[in-house]
């Protein structure tokens, strides 16, 4: 392999071989091919894109550079991936519904950077939580109590960790066979059979239309077919944050809500129609009906909530915050944004409201940026709500004033009321298999 | 200027502002930005190009990077560039006869690499010829003899050099504006007040089509402009080799012939050509037509002769070869290319009769190579000639056999004898102004 080669191959719209993808990708992460071959092979690739093929070999090469868990045996073993919305916090209920359910749930997520917060960030707000476990207490916990929810380790696709800081300041990070092989290799890596992604599709995510998500959605459910991982994609709105928290505690305290069956409509629905899925792939029911519906009686019953009690156990958290939610850390003070007049919610800016959580000390700037778990955002009307002049649109919980200028900002202008109600749009815009 | 934000802006097709073209250029010759941003910028302008405005601040911030040599006063200041062709040993008799004209030439070439020869290479094998005068030499002899020709320094166009060895690795090289750029930044800093550019078009040029040739002529000729050099190009065929001598010493061998008007047809009609525009672009004279009369001129009456030996005593070498050039390094031995077959050559394969004279040793496949001054082709027949069975095409001056093998067939290949004549094509194919 002749590094240069490959670049004018890539450059010129060629195909690259499997083998040369392998050991090009191989070299680099033992440092053999220098951050400059790379670097022009990532505008090339960016500029060419990669067939399904070549991105079938540059997601296994990447899986490849590091530690592959494995769970063989039954029951099935199944994952989700959100590409990242604003209060999405649809994991942490997910999660212990679909094991209580039966199906094995090895949860590997990220942390919160820019306006989207992230799932280990969430979790660690439970006092005491650990998401840092060693790979045989992570194995463990899921054949034992079905889940475990935790965070990438330097062992795990460590090409991704070399290339995602190279792409950052290369101008390559907005590549969908790029994005699509980051994700696939750190989610093929967990050893599952079964992954469902959901697709944030909308002015508050990466894709702003749905033939973008659907182009993303169909890039990565082609990985997922050719590694014999089935995969399913939904498409779903992120047009308004999810439910009614956005801020790492208040984000748990929702979780709990859904597991008690209390929580918002949207939140739920999101988890009944991903966790179905789920269960379906996992091999647990004949059809997402059905699972859906195992789901749904889940949380009736309590067994999901009662699974999410036994992994915050497992992973040293305070387990009693599932029966008295005030163990989580709350902000001290409270900061309404009204309504300046009578009507109907008709958009809300997603970006806006993230950054208003990021800003009351919710999220980070910088990766090494510490984060404030107390603070964030009560949403109290949604896109479609009538309001009056005068009642609250959101309350910001913050400490001391911290960022609150900066964030009332953002939320009032986040928020825009009309006389006219919007047509209603739905939540799951389509599947993708 | 944030490096990464330039590459994305120039990597969606955008226009990057002249002054972060200077700063980024700048940073990066004094190691100040990284080589994977650098290629990672590099391969974004192979995709998306350079505009007029972009392409004159990037060869202006290249320029700046080293020293610019200044040549005030009376009389011009003029250079000639060939994007480089076999046998191509234009500028030697070229030079020297614009000079006699009074026109001053301060010239900097290049080595042979691949096929093709270098200007260097061929005055070095002058016994005790120097390139490498000192810039104040180089300056004096330009002003008291009206020319010198010289090998780039470590000082002119540093930003070139590294970023050239950057493109080498990347797959960066055969991008237009980026030749176009390295070319005229050095050029530039010659301190010149007008250019002739010979863009070699054909099968053994870089420019293989007249319209891939007239793109990058337009493209030199638009940057001389706007940096406020009147540059002109003629596109001139490279189907064959120019003259009948590829090798180092045998090409200035049939130089001095040009000088002393015994020159071969195509020779002496590039150098009238060339130069007639040369002085022109110098003040000398009024009319292209009255310059190329004033080079015929300089042949017929020696002028051109005289100031060449003057230059190569200038630059230390043996003067005495103008009148006997039998004191040139001459190869031992000599072995023909016979025609197999009665009819006309209809085509020659330049790539390969540059390949052959590399081979017995007059060229380099890597820089650090030495070359055999000596060693090289004497040329008989051209397209269009008539040659019968058994008479030579070709004599390879070699050297105990070295190489002979390899040369013999490549020479072999490299010509086509047919029944029918070729139809006449142009050696001047159009001017770009």
């Amino acid at each position: 392999m002749i590094v240069a080669e490959l670049i004018r191959t890539k450059r010129d719209g060629g195909v690259l071989p499997p083998g040369d993808i392998h050991a090009v990708l191989a070299a680099y992460t033992r440092g053999e091919v220098p951050d400059y071959q790379m670097a022009a092979l990532l505008m090339a690739v960016f500029w060419r894109g990669l067939d399904a093929g070549e991105l079938a070999a540059w997601t296994d090469a990447m899986l490849r550079s590091g530690d592959v868990f494995r769970f063989p045996g039954a029951p099935g073993v199944v994952d989700k991936h959100s590409t990242g919305g604003v209060g999405d916090k649809i994991s942490i209920p997910l999660a212990p519904l679909v094991a209580a359910c039966g199906v094995r749930v090895p949860m590997i997520s990220g942390r919160g950077l820019g306006h989207t917060g992230g799932t280990l960030d969430k979790l660690e707000s439970i006092p005491g939580f650990r998401t840092d476990l060693p790979p045989d207490r992570f194995v463990a916990s899921v054949n034992e109590i079905g889940v475990s929810m935790i965070g990438q380790t330097a062992s795990i696709v460590p090409a991704d960790r070399k290339l995602y800081a190279l792409r950052d300041v290369t101008g390559t990070v907005e590549s969908v066979p790029l994005i699509a092989a980051s994700i696939m290799s750190k989610k093929l890596a967990e050893g599952i059979g079964g992954l469902v992604l959901d697709v944030k599709v909308g002015s508050g995510a990466f894709m702003k239309t749905p033939s973008q998500g659907r182009e993303l959605a169909r890039t990565l459910v082609g990985i997922g077919a050719r590694a014999g991982v089935r995969t399913v994609a939904l498409l779903t709105a992120m047009d308004q944050p999810i439910g009614w928290a956005v801020g790492n505690a208040l984000e748990v305290r929702e979780s709990i809500e859904v597991l008690r069956g209390a929580g918002p409509d949207d939140t739920v629905a999101l988890v009944v129609r991903l966790g179905g899925r789920m269960l379906l792939l996992g091999g647990a029911v004949e059809a997402v009906s059905e699972g859906e519906a195992r789901i749904r009686e889940a949380i009736a019953s309590g067994a999901g909530l009662e699974r999410f009690a036994r992994m915050v156990a497992q992973q040293g958290g305070d387990a009693r915050v599932v029966e008295d939610p005030g163990l989580l850390p709350e902000a001290p003070d409270r900061t309404d944004v009204v309504a300046q007049a009578d009507g109907f919610v008709v958009s809300v800016d997603c970006d806006q409201v993230g950054l208003a959580a990021l800003v009351l000390g919710g999220g980070r700037l910088r990766k090494e940026d510490d984060i404030d778990p107390a603070v964030g955002l009560r949403i109290h009307r949604r896109i479609g709500d009538r309001v009056r002049a005068g009642e609250p649109l959101v309350t910001l919980c913050h400490r001391g004033g911290r960022g609150l200028e900066d964030a009332l900002d953002r939320v009032r202008r986040a928020y825009r009321v009309a006389d006219a109600a919007p047509s209603p749009s739905p939540l799951v815009l389509e599947e993708v298999s």
